[in-house]
């Protein structure tokens, strides 16, 4: 039970061995590209400090206008493939009332520009610490630093910058990474750039760090399998599936991270790599991991240019692979059913894709959820040797 | 402000570049020990079922004994510096009322020799889905497999195997892990042993597998750091602190998983390296997330001769750190306080450490607490340049 039933069978076998080379873009470009970037945001930022600046001077009334961050000011582009932001702007106008929050907003900004000037990185908990040494400008609670740097990050994004380019990074981990991949990292320092193996981990993994924009990539892989589970990951990686199916494995271990999204999304870009996503049949790994991998979410429309991957499908486990594979099951609750339904009714993504609406009307009518892996009940390396393969023959049939 | 304000000071440095080799334990003692430890574990399956069986033969009615675990059968052993099981147990007979759970037990064990032989594992959830084809022997709930493998597991925690060495590995993910350290990990089917180099993740870092069990270290490092915050974790990995004070840092991220401990316990136990637990001044973050590193937990104390790391030390935040270095803190809520109290007056490790009890009155004193991330107030390196070396040149200074 435990052993494998029989020899893997479906995608074609990938060279035994290390990762080898092929980078669609270069270490170099990416170092200068960041450059150039980073001279863009100083520049920028520099360019609206000077007009708060002179109309100050001009005994005028200054003000910053901020994209409105709310589920009402978005919509889902098929085109781009994923959720964008309207044209919806809230205005700050320097007033008495108001000159603490413009003050701490243009600290901020003042802080993003020390950080890129330097080289270094501040997550939303160092900044709002940094901000106890601004005086009558510190904040008093971290969520009024917060929404300070969304409203900076939401202004910038209009511009085709990320929270991540002003160096403001997530206190969050990044997922584990293995197989047909070299990442390339320069030191923060020297710029010497690092030369990390993914097919040389062993049982472990590489750990995606908290900013991703510096690396870059060398890969054959065929294509990016996101798994939801850390266990799941674990099996594939412990038997190397990664060398036999020629692809790269990325643990979300949930809900990705930012990090984790944004590192799929460059390695899926600049290597022009499918991206499979391999989560639990329940509404939560449907509309939850799964759409959010791919469109973004709602609330955070601004982030979605750079954080969703939109190129992703769904592998499974689908509706139908819980009767085609007789998984056990849990039944659906209460919070699944509204779950699903509110995907159905409200979410933009869902009521544009039909195929998605006829797997959730389908999963609702079963009344049940399968989790990926229920599989093991065929034998725990039976997603190895028959599940994934049989899946990975036919890619025109994932979800979209 | 985001600047450094100094060059370092305080431990001595390392030097720079690769790890260097030490490997108190080789890679293939590792192995061997293991293999010994597998026969062990198939040996003690083999004679418990056997026992069974001939009892059945004889037409007696077989039992099995397992260690009560709970809190009652639980005490603090200054001596071996964690929490310990006591002698009571809860007997399974045999009847028709218990034919059911005990057919399960045996079948869990059963699968567990079919694991070590195959060198293969299984999470919890694994082993649920497995049962799905045990028939009449398989679980209607994850809860009921959960606790037969807790049964097993205690079982033979008695014998000084764990876990991981019955091949039921943790579902969650590891901590990570960068600087001074290489770790050696054997090829699952070959014995080829992978070299992973701890100083050549850029800013990402390595991530430790679920189980860590067959792993060996080479390092020169002085000490593990172990982060609670994979903020503060990615700031000192992005500035190679490990290089500057010779160490290895590991991200805990909250209460450390199994895998995290185990790993910290084993790399610190082989390569003789002391441990130094850098956290938030809370309640949570002493009496959770440090407590259960030290010594364990109160509902797992079959799992503390192999998780918990007794020799750990409290590096900080300390609640003299709040006023020696001024840091901004947070009012105690009403769940801190009972933490707290609770820790004072219940827990067996604070009743026994008088520098604990200090400490903690302290901070319920003060009535506030203050997280790891507030030393940004001084600048965003501060940690690296001030605050860790001035730490580090007085160990003999950490709490117990």
């Amino acid at each position: 039970m435990a052993a494998r039933k029989k020899a893997p069978a479906g995608p074609p076998r990938g060279r035994a061995g290390k990762a080898a080379k092929k980078a669609p873009v270069a270490a170099g470009d990416v170092q200068a590209r960041n450059r150039k970037l980073d001279g863009s945001t100083v520049d920028l930022i520099r360019k609206t400090a000077s007009g708060v600046h002179d109309e100050i001077r001009a005994h005028k009334k200054p003000d910053l206008a901020f994209p409105v961050r709310s589920l009402k000011n978005v919509s889902y582009s098929q085109n781009t493939g994923y959720f964008e932001m309207g044209r919806h702007k809230k205005v700050r106008t320097l007033t008495v009332n108001t000159v603490k929050s413009f003050a701490q907003t243009l600290r901020m900004m003042g802080l993003s520009k020390e950080l890129v000037e330097s080289n270094d990185f501040a997550t939303k908990r160092d900044a709002y610490y940094q901000s106890k040494n601004w005086e009558e400008a510190r904040f008093d609670d971290q969520t009024e630093s917060d929404t300070v740097m969304d409203d900076i990050e939401a202004l910038f994004s209009v511009q085709g910058l990320s929270r991540e380019q002003l160096r403001f990074v997530p206190d969050e981990h990044g997922g584990a990474v293995a197989g047909r991949l070299v990442v390339l990292d320069p030191d923060r320092e020297t710029g010497e750039v690092e030369r990390i193996d993914c097919t040389r981990f062993g049982s472990g993994a590489y750990s995606i760090p908290s900013s991703v924009e510096q690396l870059s990539f060398e890969t054959d892989a065929k294509f990016i399998l996101a798994i939801e589970t850390g266990g799941v990951f674990q099996r594939l990686q412990s038997h190397k599936f990664w060398q036999t199916a020629n692809c790269i494995l990325v643990s979300m271990a949930g809900v990705p991270t930012r990090a984790t999204r944004r590192f799929i999304r460059k390695l899926s870009d600049e290597c022009r790599l499918p991206v499979y996503a391999f989560v639990d049949c329940d509404p939560y790994g449907i509309s939850n991991i799964y759409r959010t991998l791919k469109v973004g979410s709602g609330n955070a429309a601004h982030l979605s240019q750079f954080f969703c991957v939109p190129q992703t499908r769904y592998l499974g486990v689908t509706p139908q692979d819980i009767l085609d594979y007789r998984l056990p099951t849990h039944p659906l609750q209460d919070v699944d059913v509204k779950r699903a339904r509110d995907a159905l009714k409200n979410d933009p993504f869902f009521k544009v894709h039909k195929p998605w609406q006829v797997a959730i009307d389908q999963l609702l009518k079963m009344g049940v959820r399968a989790e990926q892996q229920a599989l093991a009940k065929w034998g725990l390396n039976y997603v190895i040797d028959e599940y994934l393969p049989a899946k990975l023959a036919n890619p025109s049939q994932f979800l979209p």
